[in-house]
C-alpha cells in the first residue's frame, strides 16, 4: 500500500457490516487486503474487468493476489453500459466453471458501476451466492459500489433483473481517477452532488463552492468528496438494506434519469448526464407541487452546471416515449408515480401519487432547462 | 375446494416460513389462497407454466385468481431441462414488464421442477426479488418446490446460476398428478424415496412394501408419501436454509447423478433415473469405504427397482465425461470429492476428501449394476 494516509468507513449492517477502504494506490495490496478480511486461500478468485481498464490496473491486482498467496484468474468484459445483460453474466460463469470457482471463490468487481452491477450479480448468483469484493475505478462508482444492488439490465428496463449482495469489502484506489475521461468526472460527480443534495446541505455547499477543484482532480478535495459521498450512501443503507423505504431517497433524479437513458438507448447521456437532468426535473416538480420550503431548482440548477452537467433535456427526446418508460421503472408501485422531491438542499421527501399529466409538464419544460 | 380433507404442514423458518397445503382440488381454490396469504391485489400476478400444463390447469389458476379479484397474466415456456437458461429467464422478465408487475407482484410456478426452478429464479431476481408462490405437478417437484433453491442451468453444469428464494406457500394439487406419463411417475418416486433412504427408514420400508400402488397412483398413498417426503425435506430445510451443512444430505445420489445428467446432455435420463443411478452409488461406495453398518446397496437397489427405476448405467457412458462433470459440481468445496453415504438404510453421513479413483472404480461397477 502506499505512505499515504487511507480513510476508511464501515457500512453497518450487522453481520454484513463491511469497510470502505479509500487511498492513492490501495490496488497493490489487495492481497494483503483480501488475506486481512480472509478469503479463502484454496478456492480460485475471479476478477472481472472490462477491456478498458483490464490493461491498466488489471495485472496490478492479479499479482498482488498472487503474491499473497491467491489463484487467480480473470475476465474481461467489453466496456460499457450494454455489458449489462443475460448473455454476458453467461460468459463470466462460464469463465467461473472453467476457473473451478467453487463455493468459497470470492468474485472481484474491478472498475466502474457496470462491472460493479454484472460482476456483482455473477456473486451473487454463482453458485447462490459467493463471496463479492468491489474495486471501483470510477467516480461514479462511489454510489454504486456501497450497498449491495447488483443487476443487468433488460431490452425494456434497466437493472431489472438483479439481487442485494452485499461485499467483503470496498477497496477504492483514488489513483485509479486520473485515467478518467473528463466526461466521466463529470458523470460520476453528478452521484456525489445528489449525496449533497438529498442529506448533507453543507456538503451540497462545499461541492458547489469546490466544483473547479473537483473537475480538475485535485486529489485532496476529490479524496473528501469521495469519503462524505460514500458516508451519506452508507449511513442510508444501513437504515434499510433493501430498500423498504428510506433507501428510496437515493433515487433522487433516477425516475426521470433511468427514463431518459432507457430512451436513449443506453449511450447517449451517460448516467450521471441522466440523473443530472432528471435531478432538475425532481426540484421543479417539488417547486410546482409546494413541496419546497426553499427555492430548489434554481441552486441545484447552479451546482450541477458548475460541475459541468447537463441540465436541460434535448429537444429531440420523445416526451411520450419518457413517460412510457417511467411506467416501466420498477419504482411505481401498484401503478402510482413515486418521486423523490427536494424539501429543500440537503433534504428530500418521499412524495406518492403524483398526477402523470404533471410529470409530463416538467419533462416537457426540462426541454427549454432556464432557470424559472 | 373439494371436500376431501387436504394436508397441511409447515416449513419453519422464522419469518420466512410458509405452508405447504397437500390436497384434492386445490387448485379450484387457488385465488382464496393467495387472497388468505394476502398477496396484494393492486399488482398483477404473473402464472408461469409449460406448454404441457398450460393446457390442462392454467386456465382453471387464472380464472380462480380473477374470481377473488387479482389481475392475472401467464407466461408459457417450452417443456423440459432445457426451459432452465438464462434466456429463457430474459422472456418471462419481458411478460412481467410488459405485464406491469411491480415489487408487490406474485410470481406463481404452476408445474414441475423446471417451472419451479426457473419462475422461482425468476422472482428471486425481477426488481431484485417478488413474491413467489409454488404449485407443483408432478411427483418430482415435492422435493424441488420445498426449500427455496432455485436456479437456471448453463451449458457447462446444472443449477450452477440461481439464489435461495423462499415461497409465500406451497399449494400442491394432487388431482394433477394423474396425468403424469409414467415415466414421469417413477422418476418422481425416486426423490420420495430418497426421502426415507436419507432420514425415515420406517417410510423406506412403507415405500419398498407400497411400490406397486405409488406406482399405480393410489390416491391415499400418494398423498401420504408426498406428505412425509414433504416433511422430511421441510425438517432439513428448516434446519439449515442456506446449505451451510445438514441440508447437504438431500444431495444422496445426485454428485454421480448431475454429472450422468450433464454428460447425457439434459435428456436421455430423467433427474429421478439420474439420482435412482446415483443413490446406487452412493451406497456402493458406502460399503467400500467401510462407512455402511449395514448392508446399504442390496435394499437401496431393490427399493428403486421395485419403483421401476433404473439402477444400472447404460454401457455407452464415458466414464471420463462422467469424472470430468463432476468436477464441475458446486457440491466440490476446495478441490475435494463430497459425497452423501448411506450408514444404514434411512440415516446418512457426509465424507470428505474421498480418492477420485475410487469414485471412479464405482461408476464404471454401476455399468454392471449386480448385486454384489
Amino acid at each position: 500500500m502506499s505512505g499515504n494516509p487511507s480513510r476508511e468507513l464501515v457500512v453497518e449492517l450487522g453481520e454484513r457490516s463491511y469497510p470502505i477502504y479509500i487511498g492513492e494506490g490501495l490496488l497493490a495490496g489487495f492481497g494483503r487486503t483480501a488475506e486481512k478480511h480472509g478469503l479463502p486461500k484454496k478456492s480460485p478468485i475471479l476478477v472481472v474487468t472490462d477491456e478498458k481498464i483490464a490493461p491498466l490496473y488489471l495485472e496490478r491486482v492479479v499479482a498482488s493476489l498472487r503474491e499473497a498467496g491467491y489463484e487467480a484468474a480473470s475476465h474481461v468484459i467489453e466496456s460499457g453500459e450494454q455489458a449489462k445483460r443475460l448473455e454476458v453474466l453467461g460468459d463470466v460463469v462460464t469463465t467461473a466453471l472453467e476457473t473451478g470457482l467453487d463455493r468459497d471463490s470470492t468474485i472481484v468487481a474491478l472498475g466502474g458501476g457496470v462491472v460493479g452491477d454484472l460482476a456483482g450479480f455473477a456473486a451473487a448468483s454463482y453458485m447462490r451466492g459467493v463471496r463479492f469484493v468491489q474495486a471501483p475505478t470510477t467516480i461514479l462508482a462511489h454510489d454504486s459500489s456501497v450497498g449491495g444492488k447488483v443487476a443487468v439490465n433488460h431490452p425494456l428496463a434497466k437493472n431489472i433483473i438483479g439481487a442485494f449482495h452485499q461485499p467483503e469489502f470496498v477497496l477504492y484506489d483514488t489513483e485509479t481517477l486520473r485515467s478518467l475521461p473528463a466526461r466521466e468526472v463529470r458523470s460520476g460527480l453528478a452521484e456525489v452532488a445528489k449525496h449533497g443534495l438529498i442529506k448533507d446541505r453543507a456538503f451540497a455547499l462545499w461541492c458547489d463552492e469546490n466544483a473547479e477543484k473537483l473537475l480538475a482532480l485535485d486529489p485532496e478535495a476529490l479524496a473528501y468528496a469521495l469519503y462524505v459521498g460514500c458516508g451519506v450512501k452508507a449511513r442510508v443503507v444501513s437504515q434499510d438494506e433493501r430498500e423498504g423505504g428510506l433507501r428510496a431517497i437515493l433515487n433522487l433524479g433516477h425516475t426521470i434519469g433511468h427514463a431518459l437513458e432507457a430512451v436513449a438507448g443506453y449511450g447517449e447521456l451517460t448516467h450521471g448526464e441522466a440523473i443530472s437532468i432528471g435531478m432538475c426535473g425532481s426540484a421543479r416538480l417539488a417547486e410546482k407541487l409546494g413541496v419546497a420550503k426553499e427555492p430548489v431548482y434554481g441552486p441545484t440548477r447552479k451546482l450541477l452546471a458548475k460541475l459541468g452537467l447537463p441540465v436541460a433535456l434535448p429537444a429531440h427526446f420523445d416526451t411520450d416515449a419518457i413517460m412510457e418508460a417511467m411506467m416501466h421503472d420498477k419504482k411505481f408501485r401498484g401503478g402510482q408515480m413515486v418521486f423523490v422531491l427536494p424539501q429543500e438542499i440537503g433534504a428530500v421527501d418521499i412524495a406518492k401519487g403524483i398526477a402523470s399529466t404533471l410529470v409530463r409538464d416538467v419533462v416537457e419544460s426540462l426541454k427549454q432547462g432556464e432557470s424559472e
